[in-house]
């Protein structure tokens, strides 16, 4: 005989399961694709002249601290909303400046994904939702970055030539004709990338797809200089693909974010207090915990002592079944993060515990073609105790990437997402 | 006590292991540079404006048969030397078309492997010893090719463009600035290529290294077409690379042969009759046996009973630690020629079995970067009865490429090579 709970209870599993579906649906059905680039001012919605934003679920001003706090300040100053971060920091507290979160304005950030309005941004939309995401430009393969909270006069001059050099040459170069991205991330997948912390052939396919593009704007002596420095750029840049693969991943999983009832996740953010996600059936708030465990390769001496968290949302590629996802594709990415081939393998593996669907174009040559792990459950990770493996770049304590690992986000986070799961949509009139 | 044969023996036991070692380190210490691109009449040794070569030891012209056969003719009437393949059967009877052997001219053969005197080649020069080596150019993706055994006006057309446009434009490309190869390659073991039946990636890295060059050739509006239409077949074809891996490879064995005493194997060669070996220290003489076993995934439903040994020396990656020694950088290739990714692993490992070092430069990274199995010693092949294995493409009776797949050569081209090493080198008065 079936208690009246236990029908309740069958319901709602099977809300969910259809929740589920159609949000897992949304993900691996979403197409982004580059449809252009242009000043943040210009297209993020509900960006100003004076709205610097940053990485990871909101906070308030007064509670960002360290290399984060600093990379907001030094993006003020960049954008000249500041002659001094003194001068900054007083704008910021008077309100003059507003500092916000990127996921409030469909932008994602890596590391401390400091964006201002004059900073261009790669533009991609899901061609099968018609939702739109931005993610700003690769500075450089310097460890001194203002991402990585490091500013002087040279970073400052290569956010200056982004803007001023690649972003029009990038832009003339898309003008009525958009990249689809999926298949090229699908085919670097296939090329030894996992398109998180391992772009190398997925810059090497947008370089080939550019070239006839950058070829053909190379009709004048300003125009053919301006080109020739692009083509130096991703020549010297195996980097360059992360800001779109980071784009198309947030397309991708705000495609699937908003379905009621469903428990799959869609977002997971990182800022220097807290590691937090977002679920696709329980609104835009983010769920928070403390920071992953780090197994971090560190650079030249550094150790983990030298770390600090300063922001970093480019786990969204592991929302969608990339990155840690996708690490089996990826051996070479030993060389820069550490590990075996062979944990790689295993911790990849184990990923499909937690998801609910191998990814239909995203697929893993050393697993005889499978899909990616896709669809992390929240409620799968609460029962095996287990959490989406990231990918990750290190910032120090001191400014610059000074290492590069794997981040394993704890469970605390996922505890309170499922807690809020659990309060919204309740399986039995008691609970 | 020591007899005296036993102490010939450990003589000549030091004095191969001495000259192994000398091999080898010309193996992997080649640094094989393409330095231009000209046409095979003008720079190819000994080859006459009626010269033809094809792939394989040298046989006599009545032995061609099948698809090499039918492919040499082809090849005396594409460069106007007959006006049909009758008219090129007596011409060479008669001896007014010479055919050779691709291996009696530094050259080496893809499939049937056909040069005539005004195709471009690749010229490599190993800047480590100086010897050069020459590849005529892949002629695109149709299954119709002339080193498949193919020939009709469309493939006629395609080898005329190579001439024509290809080849002036990759030679203007390179005047004055050589691109080293080995670097180039070694970075396409790390992105799934393994150079013989997957050079994607290769291709990929290729492009990039031409595309500043190709752009700075583009100063008038006929250059800027042919420049287009160079980079049109760079995008449409990702084995462009091959052609390079294979002249690279054909001359880092080259600068490993004539060491006497050495057993290292320096090429391996397949023609219509027979698979060949040659060794580093048994002078220019090939040992002969049957045609590998074939373990193959066809295309378009034909069978391996369609399948026909027309030529091919592409086995050279082999011979210098790439291809089926380094299968396991390239799982994507399961897709080309079938296979499991832990079959591809194991096959890669146990080559470690035949050959005599990890090469530096050439890395697995799926074996935590371990160096390619390279040098394949004569006597580890015949005392563990393992021959190389051998990535391939498959030719079709009715010509064309009808499949993709593995080769595993028979040991009787290895044995008749020791009997022929036994007797050149004897260890005991009595031998």
């Amino acid at each position: 005989m079936t208690t009246v709970n236990e029908t309740i209870s069958a319901e709602a599993d099977a809300r969910r399961t259809k929740a589920n579906v159609e949000a897992l649906e949304r993900m691996v059905g979403a197409e982004p694709v580059l449809v252009g680039v242009a000043a943040a001012g210009d297209v993020v919605p509900g960006m100003t002249p004076t709205t610097i934003l940053t990485s990871g679920a909101p906070l308030e001003w007064p509670e960002y601290t360290g290399g984060q706090r600093r990379a907001i300040l030094y993006g003020a100053v960049y954008e000249g909303l500041a002659g001094s971060v003194e001068d900054a920091e007083a704008k910021i507290d008077a309100g003059e400046i507003q500092v916000r979160s990127t996921q409030q304005h469909a932008c994602i950030g890596s590391v401390a994904g400091i964006y201002t309005a004059s900073m261009p941004v790669f533009v991609v939309r899901d061609e099968a939702h018609g939702n739109t995401a931005f993610c700003n430009f690769y500075e450089g393969k310097s460890r001194y970055r203002l991402n990585y909270g490091s500013y002087d006069q040279e970073v400052a001059d290569g956010l200056r030539w982004l803007e001023t050099t690649m972003a029009p040459v990038l832009a003339e170069s898309l003008a009525g004709a958009p990249i689809p991205l999926k298949p090229m991330m699908a085919r670097a997948l296939r090329l030894g990338d996992e398109l998180h912390s391992r772009n190398t052939a997925a810059t090497l396919l947008l370089q080939r797809e550019l070239t006839p593009r950058l070829f053909a704007l190379a009709t004048t002596p300003e125009w053919r200089t301006r080109v020739e420095e692009v083509m130096d750029f991703f020549l010297a840049n195996d980097y360059t693909f992360l800001r779109l693969s980071m784009a198309a991943a947030k397309a991708t999983a705000d495609a699937a974010h908003g379905v009621e009832h469903s428990s799959l996740l869609t977002g997971m953010a990182i800022n220097c207090r807290e590691f937090a996600v977002r679920v696709s059936g329980l609104g835009d708030e983010w769920f928070r915990g403390g920071h992953p465990e780090l197994q971090g390769r560190f650079f030249d001496g550094f150790t983990e002592a030298d770390a600090e968290w300063i922001g970093g949302e480019s786990c969204v590629t592991e929302t969608v079944g990339l990155g840690g996802m996708a690490q089996a594709c990826a051996p070479s990415l030993m060389d820069y993060q550490g590990g075996t081939f062979q944990a790689m393998l295993e911790n990849n593996e184990a990923m499909y515990e937690i998801t609910s669907a191998e990814h239909p174009d995203y697929k893993i040559p050393a697993f005889g073609f499978r899909g990616t792990p896709v669809g992390v459950d929240l409620h799968a990770v609460i029962a095996t105790g287990r959490t989406p493996l990231i990918d990750g770049g290190l910032a120090g304590r001191s400014g610059g990437q000074i290492g590069a690992g794997l981040l394993r986000p704890r469970i605390e986070a996922f505890t309170a997402a499922a807690a809020a799961y659990a309060e919204r949509y309740p399986t039995s009139p008691a609970s």
